[in-house]
């Protein structure tokens, strides 16, 4: 399956679309690039005005649904490199993404809400997938979003 | 008005000077650059040797001050990298800025608070301020300052 | 003394060992390459199988220790730059390291943790061990660890 083709199966198997745009939350770049460098603003999980599954994981948010907002956070980012350079064909490598998971006070498992947004590098790129991570319990995020995801690719 | 201009415009208006120094809190370099890409160390808004606005926002620190913080904190950064390259004049464009609000629990408006430090960049460099952007809400900051931003800039 | 004699005598005077090797804890990669610049993933202090010092600095761990587990984060970072480039010889500097530090509700000490792996990075590199760094308190790390660092670094 293309990249293409891979990327809107799983935010159809999700139940979602980005239909309706991918609005951003205050006065600054969905995207920068420069010299084959793209980075992306932090990407909180939300569809159309409204994030999904918001409240603090391991308390008011199950493991579950953290990872599939961390899904969506990933597949934002990544429309948003399409956006920048056309295609996700164009996109050569992601060389760092940090998770930021709002946390309930005594969960510890900020990894495997990040290996969902990890799952998508790899189901859409196959081995191109591969990428540094950095995941992180922080105490809040904005619209009590579950989980925030920026990222910084290699493209062409 | 000159980019310089600018700046020292709005480090007036808000009632700062710089002129004792840009005090870094540890032993590492203010920034480092790597072919045409400068990373800046992550600022608190400190004044001389003061913090300005301490505690957590949303508690002890009220959104407006946070927000006057937040630049403070962005106008170190730019006057760190304009150390490492001569002027304000030889930044290209910010690549990446990333804004810590230490946040008091029930606070949820760290994007608000950022919209300080990016008004300051798109006030100093007009459309080239355009700049990418992760905003997250952290349990505590060193000095408990209220804000920490770092950031990373194309250079010429 | 050598950059690798260096590594090893600190690793050694803190009583620790990488040869059972430096596991991840998911599914990422350790490190990823692009012109001349290596991202290494988030490293908790992790030896073997376990992570040193697990708790929140400040009440469960003390300053001492959790400096001493921001030095194996370090050294762990610098570990998997050797790995990619081959010998600490091709590592030209530094440009970013970010230390997320978790913390007791009331520990503002983070930049002195934090010293501990900008230390490491002065006494293996000496003046080429000069680096930018953002050090933040965060409510939570994954498996409880007390601090997590990443790096960016230029490398030949």
């Amino acid at each position: 399956m293309s990249r293409e083709a891979q990327f809107a199966a799983i935010l159809d198997q999700l139940g979602y679309s980005f239909e309706a745009g991918l609005k951003l939350g205050g006065d600054y770049a969905a995207t920068m690039r420069h010299e084959g460098v793209v980075y992306v603003s932090g990407q909180i999980p939300r569809i159309d005005e409204e994030v999904i599954h918001p409240g603090r994981v391991g308390s008011e948010v199950s493991l579950k649904d953290a990872r599939t907002a961390a899904m969506v956070s990933a597949l934002r980012c990544l429309a948003l490199v399409r956006e920048q350079v056309g295609s996700l064909d164009n996109i050569r490598a992601i060389l760092r993404m940090t998770v930021f998971v709002q946390s309930a006070d005594a969960f510890t498992r900020q990894s495997e809400v990040a290996n969902g947004a990890s799952q998508v590098l790899y189901s859409v790129f196959g081995e191109a997938g591969a990428h540094t991570r950095t995941s992180v319990g922080v105490l809040r995020l904005p619209k009590n979003a579950p989980v925030e995801i920026d990222l910084i690719a290699a493209v062409t």
